[in-house]
């Protein structure tokens, strides 16, 4: 697969001509700009602008999951997740993120983190990138979830998890991918 | 993993108390809405609301699989990604939806259509479900995009995408789960 970078972004780039926020949310931040399009037509972009995210994949010894039920309101449903979270700003360390992340959801430290590559959800309309982990040589301790956060956790076989994936229980974008990933480096 | 569907729901549920349509835009409508929290505190939830979209992973007889480079505005970059596209309206046939956004985007038309499960792009923040094909008996026709869409399309070897997944070169989220199914399918 041979890609002429330079070339395909000067044929298909589209150039900002205006840039308008139309939401400045506690999460979210909403701009509706307007670009020129390769064609010489115009359009109009609706962009979230998020501050970022990190997630991961605990497995221990015996590749056991830890993972979430979690409620999430725009959907009114409880789902399983991965524990991930937001950065505190665009700036912070990733890994210090989710080691913090990992910590207060769960209680669990680990001695080992390896990158599972970057991940952007919806990059049709949001700037949102979540960093992928996996991490091993876990270590229990004591949880400490911030007051508004609520989510029960668990323990579950990778091989469940990924029977999951496949047959569509799982709906979680970023869990699918973690699980697949982690299946896939460990042989699963 | 035994789970307890209503006695989760019934511990971890948010109830609105009010709803605000703070953005309503072309693709995106955001809201902003007061909830109560487990417990009996109150809180701030900020919702996109989304049409809903369909993505399909073709491969062919011999495992080459149809892909896309695209322009992503929000990301000001050109990336790699399976054929997609949003819902006319919430009631549109899911299958319908993708057999048009395959054949329009790539010219090929498929004889077999294999669900792969559905995939909540960001359940944080956002309803966007995206349901996952893959096709298989492709056939090569005549592209037809619309006048304001711009895209290359390029054929790849599947297992030279999944290595591109596992080092973290192919980052759209949808795309990375889509590659990872399909292998797990194909025994690649």
């Amino acid at each position: 697969m041979k890609i002429d970078r330079e070339h395909e972004l000067q044929t298909l780039r589209e150039v900002q001509t205006s840039s308008k926020t139309v939401f400045d949310g506690v999460l979210l931040h909403v701009k509706q700009d307007t670009v020129n399009l390769p064609n010489s037509g115009s359009g109009i972009r609706e962009v979230i602008r998020h501050i970022g995210a990190v997630c991961v994949i605990p497995v221990t010894q015996d590749n056991q999951v830890i993972v979430e039920r979690q409620y999430r309101y725009p959907l009114d449903q409880v789902i399983t997740e991965i524990p991930a979270g937001k950065l505190d700003s665009r700036e912070e360390d990733r890994l210090s993120a989710i080691q913090r992340e990992l910590r207060e959801e769960t209680g669990y430290t680990a001695d080992e983190w390896i990158p599972l590559g970057d991940f952007y959800s919806a990059p049709a309309y949001s700037d949102e990138r979540i960093s992928m982990y996996m991490a091993r040589k876990l270590h229990a301790g004591d949880r400490h979830l911030d007051e508004d956060e609520f989510l029960d956790v668990m323990t579950v076989p990778l091989t469940e998890l990924v029977e999951q994936v496949m047959t569509g229980e799982i709906t979680d974008a970023k869990t699918q991918t973690a699980i697949l990933k982690a299946a896939r480096i460990l042989g699963l």
